[in-house]
């Protein structure tokens, strides 16, 4: 055996000596992560494998063909982002977006202001057009804007999960040719659940998220983009400012090249080659009917309970519903209790909602009707203690 | 029930019917990913929960200080980024650059570059001293370079994956003191595996990675700041020009204001946070000891079996090994015999090394006496094939 080194001395105030982990059950039935699919946890825990061996570039060009089916598109440059689905969104902006060009922003809630954030970060002229929160845009409302700003993208957010809006996508595309703009979409609560045409739609640059329709843990953000947007990659006049999510340097690894970029995130892949193959399996019309019909049945219950939804029927997402709080109930109280005392999760508002609704998401595996029943079960057994007296939440 | 929705026609071209996933069984003793302990495959398994739940929390508190040990730092933002290893090196430079500062880049392998190329995105003044693939900077050479470009950062690596050597830091941090610049460090292929003692080096900025000394899957990036770049952060002209990476926003969420970002990737950071765990019950002192025993004996067994390593022996990093490949034999062709025959991963040279040496990885859970012996008995048994007759490998 080799001689033992000499160190200087290690300190040890950090040195904890915690437990191993032991993961608490909860029922996710928030705005996301939503729970896994056993299967995908499986694939998940696979031991890892190189992201060069062979066996793992076919699992990647399988990954992309099974997100081009969940997405309905074409697109070549389709793949997961190796970040969440934020970072995949930042993806979007980073390599389409160039200094002084004008971005439209239609915001109708959280996601929106990030968003224009982002573009404001890539030096774009950040316009924005707003709606309240839970309302969706007329196609008269985008073109004003479009007429008045003449951006080279518009961006917006299909399913807003801030709000639980689902915006109607008819004729935005044709906006967007007749404007000569590029079309960016959040897809975020929308892939797996709602229903998503991005080619028929005329979508430029899509984004979306591994664990919200997918049934898969966060951690992932498929990503997508057009010929056209594409196109207008390579005529970039400088690089990415952005070099993680730089597509250009993706595409190598990702194309038929294999040059290695970074290390991927292999296990993360595991798992969103099981979530997706499972929603292959299944069916979009499948998977999208499940969750529109276990939504229906949470809406319906919850109003025979009183409870209206923030959102009116026709904009509403079966992904992610948006409740809004009684009068004097403490909806934060609320929520927790139903965390620490039944492990169900359910999510308080963001921004201009924050204390005005809970949202409820029933996404990929958890869309089933015996979540239905345990929300609505819950909801009739707890609630009514919070009307009356709100301090028994302490 | 709900009555079924009537959808437009869903393309079924990219519906493919994969069958379950199947892992093959590998060995990874290339330059990482190495394989994961079991106990960390098993808690990234765990069913995700919400990235605001309090048990979740807690979690993030109990990575943060086990990071903290392992990095030998006080550091009060150290995380990990929600990215691969490449993305906690962009959060560094991201964060710490402002547009038209010069960076000192000291170059000494592939990583070096990446560090360079990185800068230049984020539109610093880039300037670069350079040593050969395969040596480390001496102080003298360090600090002709600082007195020559006076830069706000100096970056570099110090354990390079791509050569195997291990930079000396003896001196560097004071060096970085007296020209009054920032000292930004990879550890990407040292944490965990050789010793780092990040305060007393007085290093501002570092990354690593979960993929290698630490035994986790790769899918995390642990980042960490001293006050000094901290207090450097904070007086920026502009915003961070990268949202996701962003450490002032992240910091409202990983410290105690728990200020929603983006949705944490949950289960690796179970995994990690069990990978830590491990590391801390088994002590650095032992780990470090750990990896250079088993080193010395591949590198003793190697030279016995007539081959050269790239690096002096002094400066050889006991995670990754450089072997150089001998006259006459086909590298890539052995690699791949290797893998697809045998189940073992040995990695290919990058850059000015490739086809000039192989990466040998004895890193985290992978770095044990039989591993050393499976290499050794490989390279006995199937080298003299490839040595003979280069045609066998096809």
């Amino acid at each position: 055996m080799a001689t033992k080194q000499n160190f200087p001395t290690v300190d040890q105030s950090h040195r904890k000596a915690y437990g191993p982990i032991s993961v608490p059950e909860r029922l996710l039935l928030g705005p996301g992560p939503s729970n896994a699919h056993p299967g995908v946890l499986d694939a998940l825990a696979c031991p890892p494998i190189g992201h060069l061996d062979p066996f793992y570039v076919e699992l990647m060009g399988e990954v992309q063909e099974l997100l081009r089916y969940a997405w309905q598109t074409n697109n070549r440059l389709t793949l997961p982002m190796s970040g969440t689905g934020s970072a995949a969104m930042e993806a979007t902006i980073a390599n389409s977006v160039e200094p002084g060009e004008t971005v439209l922003v239609a915001i109708k809630g959280y996601f929106g202001h990030r968003l224009a954030d982002m573009a404001g970060r890539y030096q774009a002229n950040v316009q924005t057009i707003e709606k309240a929160w839970g309302e969706a845009f007329s196609l008269g409302e985008l073109e004003a804007g479009l007429r008045e700003y003449r951006p080279s993208i518009l961006a917006m957010v299909h399913a807003e999960t801030s709000t639980g809006v689902c915006q109607p996508m008819d004729g935005i595309g044709e906006l967007c040719e007749k404007y000569n703009c590029l079309l960016l979409l959040d897809t975020v609560t929308s892939l797996g659940g709602v229903p998503l045409y991005l080619d028929s739609w005329k979508v430029d640059l899509a984004y979306s998220c591994s664990q919200k329709g997918l049934s898969c843990p966060p951690g992932l953000g498929p990503f997508t983009m057009s010929p056209r947007a594409e196109s207008k990659l390579l005529k970039r006049s400088s690089k990415v400012p952005n070099w993680y999510l730089d597509v250009s340097l993706l595409n190598k690894y990702w194309g038929s090249d294999r040059v290695y970029h970074h290390t991927a995130p292999v296990n993360m892949n595991f798992g969103i080659r099981e979530a997706l193959r499972l929603l292959s399996e299944e069916g979009l019309e499948n998977a999208w009917n499940r969750h529109r019909s276990n939504a229906e049945k949470l809406w319906k219950g919850l109003e025979q309970q009183g409870l209206d939804m923030h959102v009116s029927e026709e904009l509403r997402l079966p992904t992610l519903t948006t409740v809004r709080i009684p009068e004097g109930v403490n909806g934060k109280a609320f929520a927790l209790h139903l965390l620490n005392n039944h492990g169900i999760e359910v999510g308080g508002g963001l921004g201009s909602l924050a204390g005005k609704v809970w949202r409820i998401g029933l996404m990929g595996y958890n869309s089933t009707p015996e979540n239905v029943d345990k929300v609505l079960n819950i909801f009739e057994s707890e609630l009514p203690r919070f009307r009356e007296n709100d301090a028994c939440a302490a």
